[in-house]
């Protein structure tokens, strides 16, 4: 443990310097006009995992944007650890609302200010730093491999083809990835459940061309009006989806993993502080906890139709949108889920407009079991660096490629997150403390120890 | 009659030429960024009135866009007409659907393709033409003003202090207007009611920021969904808007002017194909007529929120908005409703999202009864031009300032319109068929004539 604090203390800024490279690419995943950066971003990768020490390095085609895989085998009989992180990251809208330039990142008030500051090229980049202060004091006890893909915002549509087609270079004991978040800073919690995902765009047409809304309004169907009508159905009074079939494989979770759950601190009046609501919405019979850990939801992401410029104009429109996503719980397929939902929200579209629902991408739910050896290796990682054991949480997001990884590769994954809810990934001013960086830096070589120990 | 063709067809390049140079300039008076171009259409007004032969016009100051004045007093003791138009036209997004552009007037197949070719700049400048005919070809019956607005696309705000302040400069027997349409190209129709307006945004917030739709999806109200939901609760399954006292002041129409409206020329195979829907929806109990002339309107103009780029970004939206209007009928006070609507949008608010709603602009509805003086003269005109009687009808169409004229300057209107259902006004592609154009211009003199005639 010291000569790791020594290696970190030495280094500290020129880890810094080296993730603020990797922050000012704006490698945005969903928007096409970003294609050369991703390249660079994966460029970037690959110098970093071979300059950290790694026996070699390569950014590798896919049928998306590129994977960066490296490896460093120091003895086939010992354990190996695939490390999993993506480089690229969410939009930046709305812009406006950003304090400081999201590809230029700062530090402020003890944090890194960026676009990907946290979600997940500072926690993906704490493994290169990690792996390479195993190395440079000759500590590393296992193999390692690397893995770090640019489409994960956009639910790895090409990683899944790519593992398949790499199954036995990937070969590996466990997934070690940081991408998720733990409760506060001072108390560590692992990441054992992740919500699955499904994304639809729907739209909606009226009539075939914008239409003046006095000389037919009142006689033609509005197609915004019926968007609301057919989004306002999808859910009830008590919070509940209505599409028949939605819940149908949802797992009914132990009254004992329930009472696990409400262990886990959680302040209902800092939690509304935080988010300024007045009160909070969810399903009827459960926690807020709960309503993000173990069951599913339905939001809409985004909507757009008519006149959306300044002032009034009266207009009927000829057409709506709507993004729209569910988180789903471990058990829901969601294939199964999107199929379900296209053709249910298609079948309640009246006949006086037209309807049409595209699944944008969709991805599994996970389960890590406590009793796991990477969760016990992790458990005393946590336990060596923080002075006290991590706490077991289902966490809301969803990490599509991490059930994939079970499926194609066979390989289960252990979800050391650093991250802080204050972190606003996916938002305006993402940001992650430094300290937690340099904790995750720090936490990491630690668990490769206890992993290597109790797999020997 | 021989007169009026003659001098139309002998000018007939020149009318249009001068059309055009009025249709290039974007004088929309939504965007504020078009101020300068207001100024631009209004001296293009003035100049034109003078030109045609006015004793004076002028660019006079109001609120806000400047009002063109014009006149020319023959005698004293003859009835006056006063001409109201409007220079100012709706925005032209989405621009994307233009087959030519806005801006860049064109003629094919006949007809006059740009924004305002209709709506109001080539109705209104019909006025100017048929004004400059009367006096070229000596047969001026009336004494003439001209009184062009550049706010009637955003409700005329200005105007009413205008009109107060100049009541008396103002003065006349009638207001003659051409900004409604006809039923076909050989029916002629003279609208004899108008629904009034009201028109408001919306604004619902969630959460401070946006949030991950995983990490909170399920436990914070969304905005969208909210937003939808209590759209969706202002209409019900028969098309009728649920707020209440929103119906209290409509006048039940009698069955005798039911019929009367049931005689106009509908065909709803043509209707639906014209607008390509496969059904129509609209109040229960009412024709689709009744709906758009004599039954109140709800329809969301616009309506945006969160993510709305390109692909799948998974975010718990912080704010949505909804433009909103609703045509009224002519007993209902718009400001009534107004308020009616902001009280009840913002009362039916779950405490987990907070509303604020705006009233944008709004309306009176207006009737013009069919054995008034100038609706005779309209009608002779029109029997005079296009060998048959007018029809009588009732536009679901908004031109708030016409009643506002009956209460400040106690002026009835009469409303010659020649625009098409085809001419796509507040639409991409907005157009008016050459032959509109002329016709209108030798119908005029004809209407100041029997006018002349008849308050003899």
């Amino acid at each position: 443990m010291d000569q790791i604090k020594k290696y970190v203390e030495e280094n500290k800024e020129r880890f810094l310097e080296e993730l603020f490279s990797l922050l000012r690419i704006p490698s945005i995943s969903s928007l096409s006009e970003h294609k050369p950066d991703m390249v660079k971003a994966a460029n970037y990768w690959r110098n970093a995992i071979l300059e950290a020490g790694a026996d070699k390095a390569e950014v590798m085609a896919s049928e998306g944007n590129p994977v960066v895989y490296g490896e460093k085998i120091i003895d086939p009989k010992l354990p190996t650890v695939l490390v999993y992180g993506h480089y690229d990251v969410m939009p930046v809208d709305p812009i406006e609302q950003w304090y400081s330039k999201p590809f230029e990142p700062e530090i402020r008030d003890g944090k890194i200010w960026a676009r990907g500051a946290d979600d997940d090229k500072g926690q993906a980049f704490m493994h290169a730093k990690a792996f390479e202060l195993m190395v440079k004091t000759n500590t590393l006890p296992c193999n390692v491999k690397f893995m770090i893909e640019g489409e994960e915002e956009i639910g790895s549509p090409s990683l899944t083809s790519w593992c398949k087609k790499h199954k036995q270079m990937l070969a590996a004991d466990i997934i070690l990835v940081s991408d998720t978040g733990m409760i506060s800073p001072d108390t560590p919690s692992i990441t054992t459940g992740l919500r699955g995902l499904a994304y639809w765009e729907v739209e909606v047409t009226g009539p075939n061309r914008d239409l003046h809304s006095g000389i037919f309004g009142g006689a033609v169907a509005n197609p915004i009006n019926f968007l609301a009508k057919m989004i306002a159905s999808m859910t009830d009074e008590n919070g509940k989806v209505t599409m028949p079939g939605f819940y149908a494989d949802v797992l009914d979770v132990p009254a004992k993993e329930r009472e696990m759950l409400a262990r886990v601190p959680y302040n209902e009046a800092a939690y509304k502080k935080s988010i300024e609501v007045a009160e909070l919405f969810g399903e009827t019979g459960y926690t807020t906890p709960e309503r993000t850990g173990i069951r599913p939801s339905f939001d809409v992401c985004g909507i757009w139709g008519g006149y959306t410029g300044e002032g009034a104009k009266t207009v009927l429109p000829s057409k709506a949108f709507a993004k729209i996503s569910s988180r789903l719980v471990p058990n829901q397929n969601h294939e199964k889920i999107a199929v379900l939902f296209k053709d249910y929200f298609e079948s309640i579209a009246p006949a006086s407009v037209k309807v049409k629902v595209t699944s944008l991408h969709g991805g599994q739910g996970y389960v890590c079991p406590v009793d796991f050896p990477a969760y016990i290796a992790a458990e005393n990682a946590y336990l060596e660096s923080f002075g006290k054991k991590p706490v077991p949480v289902r966490s809301g997001g969803s990490i599509p490629i991490i059930s994939t990884f079970e499926e194609v590769l066979g390989i289960k994954s252990i979800l050391m997150g650093f991250g802080l809810e204050s972190d606003a990934i996916h938002s305006p001013n993402e940001n992650y403390p430094v300290a937690n960086f340099y904790k995750g830096i720090e936490t990491i070589p630690l668990f490769y120890k206890h992993f290597a120990t109790i797999l020997r």
